[in-house]
């Protein structure tokens, strides 16, 4: 794995922010990542004291959120970058909102599980709820991966994977409301899974648009709300 | 209403900048704001083709955040702006966000309006999720005028709404379990619903966040992730 490479700085200062900057956004995504597997686990195994942990943790997510936006800021006072530099920081003061964002909806994975653990075990595709967070976090990982090397390619490759995770989501929904149907007792009960599924969704989304943030980087080109062919366009044009 | 005084720049074009850009978030606001309002129209009337409409000028939406995105980058490279003004953009950067969130949020209002148009007519809380949308329309209405104004305290009255609306939120989907319980056949109807009723109370979410922009502009202070009673200190505290 290589660090992007930032244009030589007469301040050597500059560059270690940048550098740390980047750095505090990796380790941010690494704790979100770990709030998701977490919350998942909560859920597919109804542990309340894990589910309590993680809604514990989200605060360190947003305290992390408040302290890039505020280094970011101070760079973009200081340092006044522009080109490649100032993209850069754009894409860092966009991805922390994302990655915030997910945090929350780790958290609102967690806070059913601590709703299930209260109710009397039933009939729910808890089963099938693991393999999408799998993914999910999958996607996560792969969003982040490509934020670290900056590589626009792995970005489209994962920005890609979200398709199949909605794929996911539409069987798992139409799974719960089955349930449902069929036994109305379940229903508070497969409601809260499917606040849960939503919110593994909702996670899928802000990772697609970390992969936009880092091909808007790489490419200087904003990538959002355009289809997957336009995007790959964008991607390969001066590749070739 | 008064527009916010921005300090006197030697380049009275940066001055016009800034004044572009605040206008132009107002017109994204305005904007959301009537899709907010349509789409419940859409679901409270099931009304198939004023859906259509609020679906299709979503793309009206994710333009002006792509183009506000755009100058605001430009305005840093350019003009490097600090203290107030570099808050100005920050705030507009995060502020656009949120209303390209609130105007996905309406767009699936709109779609679960066109959804429940191809069902059987049935029982369903329609009259209470028009009072809900009304609610939070007023809310961003209300976070649009703060940010107009740039108005801290007018911001934090505007965010202490959200406890209103969560509660009602709450109420709605209580009665929405219930509809489901007493009669299955409803379940699916009903489901349409709650995902337009959680579309609205996120929406709220959303315009509480652009408050606390504005506050942030206002008062220089991040006041994200605090709890209300805080952030009403941070506004009082220099103004005493």
């Amino acid at each position: 794995m290589h660090t992007p490479t930032y244009k030589s700085h007469i301040s050597s200062v500059f560059n270690a922010e940048l550098e740390d900057v980047r750095q505090r956004v990796l380790a941010m995504g690494g704790l979100v990542e770990q709030q998701i597997v977490d919350a998942t686990r909560a859920l597919t195994e109804v542990d309340a004291e894990l589910a309590a942990e993680v809604i514990a943790n989200d605060e360190k997510v947003n305290t992390l959120e408040v302290s890039i936006d505020d280094e970011c800021s101070r760079i973009l006072a200081r340092r006044q970058p522009t080109a490649s530099d100032l993209r850069l920081v754009y894409a860092v003061i966009k991805t922390i909102t994302d990655l915030e964002r997910m945090g929350d909806e780790a958290e609102k994975v967690a806070r059913m599980a601590a709703d299930l653990s209260e109710q009397e075990r039933g009939i729910a595709p808890l089963v099938e709820v693991g393999h999408l967070s799998r993914h999910v976090s999958q996607m996560v990982r792969d969003a982040l991966d490509a934020f670290a090397r900056m590589d626009a390619e792995s970005a489209l490759a994962c920005a890609h994977e979200d398709v199949n995770i909605d794929r996911e989501y539409e069987a798992l929904m139409r799974q719960c409301i089955t349930f449902m149907m069929e036994d109305p007792r379940t229903i508070r009960r497969v409601l809260d899974v499917i606040w849960a599924v939503r919110a593994l969704e909702r996670i899928g989304d802000h990772a697609r648009n970390i992969c936009e943030y880092v091909i808007y980087f790489v490419k200087g080109k904003d990538v959002r709300h355009i289809s997957l062919e336009a995007m790959k366009k964008e991607v390969q044009e001066d590749d070739e």
